[in-house]
Formats: C-alpha cells, sequence, structure tokens
C-alpha cells in the first residue's frame, strides 16, 4: 500500500483520559478509534493487525478438527433463564434491549447457552460425538468501569471454541491438546515468553480450570509463576498451593499479568440444564459432557502492544505486524522511482509491505511516524546511500547499509 | 470435508412459523439456525456461502481503492443527536440499551455518523480526499415484523462503503463506478440475470438514488422494468416517470422484487451537521461532498436461494456455493476407498469439495441431502458403475457417466 493513499493521520497528543498504554499507541499511530470509554472501532491498519490474529488462531482452530459457526448478539431469555444466567443480579455484565413488542432481549456476552440449545438438533448419539465448534464474534459487556485501554472493553470479537464429549475421558484428553495449542497461539502472536499456563479455580465438573497469563506492568491480575518449570497459579488459589501443581517446587515468583485466554472444563453443567443428551452405546440417554475456549482478539492485540514497545512507538512481533515492510523514499522523484521498484518487486514476491511515497513531507516526521507504526523491518531509499539501502530493524537500535539481496533476505 | 465430521443434520421437516422458501431450505439442509424470529446464527455450511459472498464483495471494494476498517456496534448518543436521528420517533428501529451508570446507548443501525465524525481527525485538505472506507459490520435493525427470512432480519452483516469526495462532480464520477461495479458483484454471485438497476427517490443532494432489485416472486417491493434496456423505476417514483430515465422507451414490465443493494449520493448531508469540513485549494473551509453504497449480506444470500432452488433443495450458483463438488461414495469400503482418492485429488488441486463417506446410510437419503445442500457438481463413485464416475450438475435433471479427467474439468 501506498502510505500516501492511507486514510489514517497520526497524532502526537496523548488521547485524553486514557491511562493505558496500548490504546495510547494504538490510537495516536491511528490503528483504532475510540467511541467512548471501553469501546473502539479498528482502522486500516488496526484491522490488520486484528485480522493476522484472526488468521493464526482459525488455523489452529482447524488444525484441532474445529467447525466454524457464526452465532447471533441478539439473545432471547428463555435459554438463559434456564441455566440462572439471566438475571442481572446473576449476572452483572449484560446489555438488554427490547423488541417494539416489549420483549426482553440480551446481547450476548458469551454463547454456551444458544450453541447448547441448537445443537439439539444436530446430536443425537455418541456416534455424532466429539465435536468441536468455534467461532469469532463479537461479545458485549457491560463492564462497569472501563479503564484498560483495548485489554477490557464493552465490544470485542472473541474466539470461542466448545468442545462436545461422549465421555469425561475424552474431554480431559481434548483439554490437554488445546492448552497445548493455546501455548502455540500465544508464542505465534508474539507473546509466548512472557504467558504463563496458569491454574484456576474449576467447577462443580473440574478441580481446575486454566488461564494464560501474559506478563506485563500494566496487567490487572497477579500469578505466580513456578521458578522450576514456569507453570503458574493465580492469585485466587494461591492460598491453597504450596507447592507448584506439576513439579511440586516450593519457589514462586509474584508477577503481575493479564488473562490472555482461559479454557475449561463445563461438564454436563449446561447440557444438563438446557437438555443436550445423546444415546450411549446400551442406548442410555446422557447429558453431553462440554468444555470452554476463549481467546479474546482484542485484548491479545492490546498486549501484543504492552509487551512490546518502546518510548517511539510500537514493535510489532512479525507474523502480526500489519506490513511486514516499510519502505521510505527520502528525497526526490528519482529516489521515490527507485523506492517503487523496490516496492513492486517486494509485492510481486507476496511481501506485505507499505511505501512511504509522501517525499514532501518532512523526514523527521515520516521516520517519527514509521517507528509509532512498528513496522519490523524498515528500508530507506535515499541518494545519499550510493545505490545501498539502509535498513533498521524496528526492534534494533543502529541502521545499517545493505544490497538489495540482503533486504529481501531480511523479509522472506 | 468429510461429510461424517460436518457436527449438522439436515431435516425433513418444515420449521414451524417459517413461511419464506429461503429460511425453509436454509433452516433444513442445516446451514442456519433460528434463534427467534429475525434472527438467524450461520452454521458451517451457510457460513461457507456468507464467507465466499464476503470475498467476492471484498475484492471489488479492493478494487476501488477501498479501505476496510470495523466500527461498533455501541453508539453514544450525542452524534446521532445531530443529525436527529436519536429519536425513536425519527428512526424507528433503533435498539437502545443502557450502560450500568444508565446513560442510553443505540446499536447502530447504519454508519454514516460514527464515520463522519472519527474523519474529523483524519481529513484537513483537498489534498486528503478523495477517500473510500467500507466494512463489513453487524447492523441490528428493530423491525416490527421479520417474515421474509434472512431477507429482511434484526440482526445482519452489511458491506457499507462511505465515500468522501472535494466536489459533487467527483462523488458523481465515483458514483457511476460504484453503480457499475455492484452489477459485477450481483452477477458474480449468481443474481446477475435478475437483477435491475433502478431509480429511487434521492434527497437534497440527488434527484434519483439508485436500488439494486433482484426479481423473484418472494420479493416485498414492486419495480418497472424498461423493455428495451432493461433499467427499472422504484414503485415510489413510478408515477413522476412515464419514460424509461435512461433510453426514454415508454413500455415497462411491473415485477415483484427484493432489493439487494443500494447507492446513495448523501451530498454534504451529515459533513455539514458533524462538522466534517476541508480546506480547498483557496483554503477555504468547506464540508466534504459524502456517497454511501450498501450490500446487506444475508439478504444476498437469501436471494441467492429464492432465486436458485427447485422442490428438491437449493441450487448454488458454483461462486458461492459452500463447496463446489460433492462425492458420494455409494457401496462398499472399496468404493469409499476410490472415492477418498478422488477426494484427495482434487483438494491437491485446490477444489473445495464434500466427501459423503457415510456408507453406511440409505442412499436415498444421501442423495436427498445432496440435493438440498446443492452443491453445483456431483460425482458417485460406485461398483456399479464400472471404473467410471456417475455425474449430475445440480441444476440438471440428468446423470452420466464420466472418466475422471472429464471430472476434474467440471470442477477446475
Amino acid at each position: 500500500m501506498y502510505q500516501s493513499n492511507l486514510f489514517t493521520k497520526t497524532t502526537k497528543h496523548t488521547p485524553k483520559d486514557e491511562v493505558s498504554k496500548n490504546a495510547n499507541l494504538l490510537l495516536r499511530a491511528g490503528f483504532i478509534n475510540k467511541e467512548m470509554a471501553g469501546v473502539y472501532s479498528l482502522l486500516p491498519l488496526g484491522l490488520k493487525v486484528h485480522n493476522k490474529i484472526e488468521h493464526i488462531i482459525r488455523a489452529e482452530m482447524n488444525k484441532l478438527g474445529g467447525q466454524e459457526i457464526n452465532l447471533t448478539a441478539l439473545q432471547a431469555k428463555e435459554i438463559w433463564q434456564k441455566t440462572n444466567r439471566w438475571d442481572n443480579k446473576d449476572v452483572d455484565v449484560w446489555f438488554k434491549t427490547n423488541l417494539q413488542n416489549k420483549s426482553e432481549l440480551g446481547l450476548a456476552f458469551t454463547h454456551e447457552e444458544p450453541l447448547t440449545n441448537l445443537l439439539k438438533n444436530h446430536i443425537n448419539s455418541y456416534k455424532d460425538l466429539p465435536k468441536y465448534i468455534y467461532q469469532f464474534q463479537t461479545k458485549f459487556r457491560n463492564e462497569a468501569r472501563a479503564k484498560s485501554g483495548i485489554l477490557r472493553t464493552r465490544e470485542f470479537v472473541m474466539k470461542d471454541l466448545y468442545s462436545f464429549h461422549a465421555s469425561q475421558e475424552d474431554l480431559d484428553d481434548f483439554y490437554e491438546k488445546v492448552s497445548k495449542v493455546y501455548q502455540t497461539i500465544f508464542k505465534k502472536i508474539g507473546l509466548g515468553d512472557k504467558t504463563y499456563k496458569t491454574y484456576a479455580s474449576g467447577g462443580s465438573f473440574s478441580k481446575y480450570s486454566h488461564e494464560f497469563q501474559t506478563e506485563t506492568e500494566s496487567g490487572e491480575d497477579i500469578i505466580y509463576v513456578c521458578q522450576k518449570c514456569k507453570v503458574a497459579v493465580n492469585d485466587e488459589i494461591k492460598k491453597e498451593m504450596l507447592v507448584c501443581p506439576e513439579c511440586n517446587h516450593q519457589k514462586f515468583a509474584k508477577i503481575k499479568t493479564v488473562e490472555v485466554g482461559n479454557i475449561f472444563k463445563l461438564g454436563v453443567k449446561f447440557s444438563d440444564k438446557i437438555g443436550l443428551l445423546y444415546k450411549d452405546e446400551k442406548g442410555e440417554l446422557k447429558p453431553v459432557v462440554m468444555g470452554s475456549y476463549g481467546i479474546g482478539l482484542g485484548r491479545a492485540l492490546g498486549t501484543v502492544v504492552e509487551v512490546n514497545h518502546d518510548d517511539n512507538g510500537i514493535i510489532w512481533p512479525a507474523d502480526v505486524a500489519p506490513f511486514k515492510a516499510h519502505i521510505i523514499a527520502i528525497g526526490d522523484n528519482k529516489d521515490l522511482k527507485k523506492a517503487k521498484s523496490l516496492y513492486n518487486k517486494m509485492i510481486k514476491k507476496g511481501i506485505d509491505v507499505l511505501l512511504d511515497d509522501r517525499i514532501n513531507l518532512s523526514v523527521g516526521q515520516r521516520l517519527s511516524e514509521s517507528d509509532l507504526y512498528g513496522i519490523p523491518h524498515r528500508f530507506i531509499i535515499s541518494s545519499k546511500t550510493k545505490g545501498k539501502i539502509e535498513y533498521k530493524a524496528r526492534s534494533s537500535k543502529t541502521a545499517k547499509l545493505i544490497t538489495e539481496s540482503e533486504a529481501f533476505k531480511k523479509v522472506i
């Protein structure tokens, strides 16, 4: 893309009432727009990053055998009453609304109930199990306070996967698979080193659930990381856990984190109340055994920014960067022509590249913007570099002169 | 995909309270699920079709130079009050809700206001214009009655494109381009022959707007098609139009239609009230000139079904079909092995193919399901066909025996 075409502009001003680093940088860079507290739109560069995260997660869901669907936000109250999750005193994050005939509807904050209900039409027998069903869908949560930028918002896309099994053992196996896949996902989006599988309290059907917690100073959570095996326990269950649940080591480090994912064994909690039953091999009717597995995409994106930035801007990990390469033409039309030639060659090789063709703007402004955008590889084309390209990785402090073929090696 | 893995089941029962053909077939085939009147979820096959329509539209939007964003559903009332579109007496399709602190929010039924408002941060000068910005975003509309299946729903994805110009002439040029692109899109999704560019009433800034209307018996609209040039006028403006607005011909045919798209010159209606101004070449501040261009994806999908079906099921046009080919193994494991071999070869060639591997189910049931699904090309592998493949196009009444290389020619 030519940068002169991009409709968004950057700004040097720190947005009012925005204390979080993630929203600050993303707003200044024009990746997102703040509609109101806790409600952010995705602008072209923000949507590109969001799509790359979505793409990474979808590939992993499909590898697990997941089937993608898209449930609605609008919810009728009857199903939620069956599980005692309709009343605002039971669930405090509902947004409610009304049809013209005054019947009350809710905006889904999660989708266990409608999915369990609709599967009654599709699951009859143990032969229909297991099934893994996921979506990327907009959740609405009426958070009382929204203060962490895009880490905790009132409207966001969640990847929610639900699994349906004929037995607890089958759920247990799949749950372990998802746990590993989640670690792969967080690694791919650039959070691998700082994300810990964290034991959390379970429910009626399992002693523990698990959170995936990413270390960052801005985190709202506290976890305790085992200094031997790097498994963690969350604050809530720490007092009952004197040793690491996996390796029995006794030394933990206390750190601040953001929860970027969670996995939970639901057991028959929902299938029992909603009546999602299957016939086992003996012909007996039994409730389906379920698990649920979530990742909020906006929160993942915001956490990537919290973890990867410096004073000058964002430093995107390669696989989620809005572009892989940023070519900047500095000087006159001759330099621009050379820059376009490199741009075209990179586009032909399938490299996602942004060309700053705005040769009439000040160099200082353009380099500041480049740092703010945080594209991993920067190539400056200028007559001063005598046929070479000035290369700088966004994560590095120093630039160097390289040849065109060396430039390609950086991005392929 | 192996059909035995697909979690959805078909049903022979016509759903209760569902008079529309599109929802009837899509529900029976398990492409969608009805959550309540006017609210439908997309199941795997429905989502695949929806994605293919989205893909076709996105490619055309990008060719136009469009930049993709994603605005939020939650809306603060202040911007909408500026254009007098907040009160329920002015706009009767709002869903409203409340924050915990009782402030009232709306769920966006369209996005002129928030987009115009956010562009105040990004457009300053005539040099920043024109810009074309689009999204695929979920709209909420509190329809009093929902009775046409997925043609008129309370929650649906719309592609909405907005254009921003420095002059009426520039808007006029772009508007014509979009008009042509819309005809390309409707052709690609299989509605070309039956979709008419239709003159409709304009607003303060243009005499006419245009609708794209598709002929179908189930249509809620009436249009009059010029018998010479095939341009149409809608019911609302017919009385003032004695001759065709494009060719002056006087003979019209009256037909029933569904509106699948519309394009509208907004002029400065929104920019003026919201204050989206640009500096022209003389340094004078002027309101930005705007256009808006919409296609509802669910409605497009439903219209494709209305136009393309028979008594046995859906007949998908090739480019939006959930799969291009349906291979059915009939007989024993040997036939299934042959079918899998063909399946693997087709997958390798990048063909989207569904393999019915359920050899234990009755052949009659499986062929009925195949017709209901409506996949364009059906290949039956059976020991009875002596090394050949029984081929039938879904749109044809007769099957014939072909060779494997002939089979590939059908789908590549």
